[in-house]
């Protein structure tokens, strides 16, 4: 089971539809590797590549370019199953940046290295870049990555800078600018439960618009861009959490492990809505902030049942949920069962 | 009052005296900075650019050198009262990279830059480089930086590692090589609380020997590296926490923020020791790793008292405590009311 999201902060029609699209052949292509037997960590992997490589999401190819007209990644994986976890953070030149963090993640669990050097779980710039290469991960030139969206949006950016420095307006410096900021806020991510229960997560990211270079955001960050843990002693619920939005703020909140602390509550709408309000938009950590932008998609489930036998496949009762503090947010779910995704838009 | 660690994980006598000395400088920059009216946080700065500037404490000049024989610098910050916070990850060329990491905290307080942009609070690579220098911190070119005793140790572990690879010593690969690991692991750290009662902590690291270039380790992961949180009405108790130790185990177990929130405990060593058993050692997100090696200095401290107007000065209660699973960590600790300071090589 899968559930995606795109797109925290868009405005027109046209980009609300082509989110749809490329949400649903994310769920497609994850179910695809569930069906033939992948665990959650394969699937949540393959729903992260289609949606990085929909030119229309900023993630990927099609990435906010920063100040200096070059893409750099941020993304990141985590194992609900292990607890292991990989990240990239200003990542350049790779097609997939989430490609590299699914790799990192599996290299920690080769254990050490040679002189018993420990594998690294958070690699950036260009160490980062040479690393997946030498692992055998596609390069991608940076031309090849923008689009004529991010081209012209840079364009328009720079020139709404270039103006906003000129008249030196201070008041409107300090305001929330929704049109701009969130527009640029259109990341991705995807959480999902496979048939043993195991929970996975990714998000990946291109940025805000205009950062400067080597600026990392919550998607490289532990805690912050995503989090999966199966369900152990202490937990009952299995919890899979993906965000987008604001990074600064986003990291600052922690809001991906807040979020699925907050989910071994009874009430999960209660739990999400009040984890939002007071993690994240009423939050100590962002006091004086004007405007909080952050999207979440959850997926908390048990596997509850009479199995008598050990071979006996238990049921799992799987919960999607949702929230965002930005105008809009696509998410797209769908079950192995399904014959084709569900995709939505959601408003507030 | 201020509470300083260098070299988790040293052998030599030598090293101990120095780690020493060093120590004591940082704790009397620290109390003069707090003595001429400084807050905590410039006072967790002075005392992190006295250990930086040490050619023996893996952190700034003398780093560890990473694969290319590169120094890369990782430092984070945060101040208790504002919770406000900055870190730079893989960052060579700066002299000082806690000077970076006050500073991005500094511009984060100042509001949104032009045309709505939130500014950065986590810079790596070359871009934070440019934005150290564009910002008038001082550059300082690697050759600078690299002293004799960690071009040996480069030196040293290159052949290590060769001969290790030639030999395919896979059961040797996979155990606890304590005398490379531990020998690393050497990185610093300060908390501090003013006569406000504000806490602020740093840390500062020059990351493992040999690690791939781009390798980003705790000092300059939010929650993992460092942590202050000032008291308020949840929390009675303000507390600082700085960890040293192999980063992927203190980013997996976020062991900064784990302390922070255990001190809340009425017995604050019962508390240290089993946070350091349940949420580091035997954590479920080590699970499988062999030799889980890290150290942390806690600072906690309340105000109490029976201040009768507000103007009172209220007496503030401190209490300082560390705790290490590697072999050695020396602390030292002043107040200001200390002629000089406190230090101690604590051993396991």
């Amino acid at each position: 089971m899968i559930f995606t999201s795109s797109g925290a902060g868009y405005h027109s029609e046209s980009k609300a539809k082509e989110y749809k699209h490329v949400c649903k052949r994310a769920c497609q292509k994850a179910v695809d590797r569930l069906r033939a037997g992948g665990m959650a960590l394969e699937a949540v992997t393959a729903a992260l590549i289609e949606l990085e490589d929909s030119p229309f999401t900023n993630a990927g190819t099609g990435s906010n370019l920063n100040l200096s007209g070059e893409i750099e990644c941020d993304a990141s994986i985590m194992d609900g199953k292990s607890l292991n976890y990989g990240a990239v953070g200003a990542l350049s030149g790779i097609k997939n940046p989430v490609l590299v963090a699914r790799r990192l993640l599996s290299e920690t669990q080769k254990g050490k290295l040679s002189a018993g050097r420990i594998p690294p779980c958070f690699l950036v710039g260009k160490g980062a870049e040479q690393w997946a290469i030498s692992h055998g991960i596609p390069a991608c030139p940076t031309e090849k990555m923008t689009t004529k969206f991010s081209l012209s949006g840079y364009k328009r950016n720079k020139r709404k800078m270039e103006l906003a420095e000129q008249v030196e307006m201070k008041r409107k410096r300090q305001s929330c600018e929704h049109e701009n900021n969130s527009a640029c806020l259109d990341t991705v991510g995807a959480v999902v439960v496979d048939r043993e229960g195991n929970v996975a997560a990714a998000v990946s990211s291109g940025g805000l618009a205009m950062k400067h270079p080597g600026r990392v955001g919550q998607a490289a960050h532990y805690g912050c861009g995503c989090w999966a843990e199966n369900a152990r002693d202490i937990s009952l619920y299995s919890t899979a959490v993906s965000t987008s939005g604001s990074g600064e703020h986003l990291i600052r909140t922690m809001l991906a492990r807040e979020c699925s602390t907050a989910m071994q509550a009874e009430n999960t709408h209660q739990a999400l809505l009040e984890a939002m309000q007071n993690k994240f938009i009423s939050s100590p950590f962002l006091a004086g902030e004007d405007c909080v932008l952050g999207g979440v998609i959850v997926l908390r489930c048990c596997t509850c049942g009479e199995a008598q036998r050990s071979e006996d496949i238990q049921a799992v009762l799987v919960e999607f949920l949702w929230s965002h503090t930005t105008e809009s947010m696509c998410v797209g779910y769908m079950s192995a069962q399904d014959s084709k995704a569900r995709v939505s838009s959601s408003y507030i």
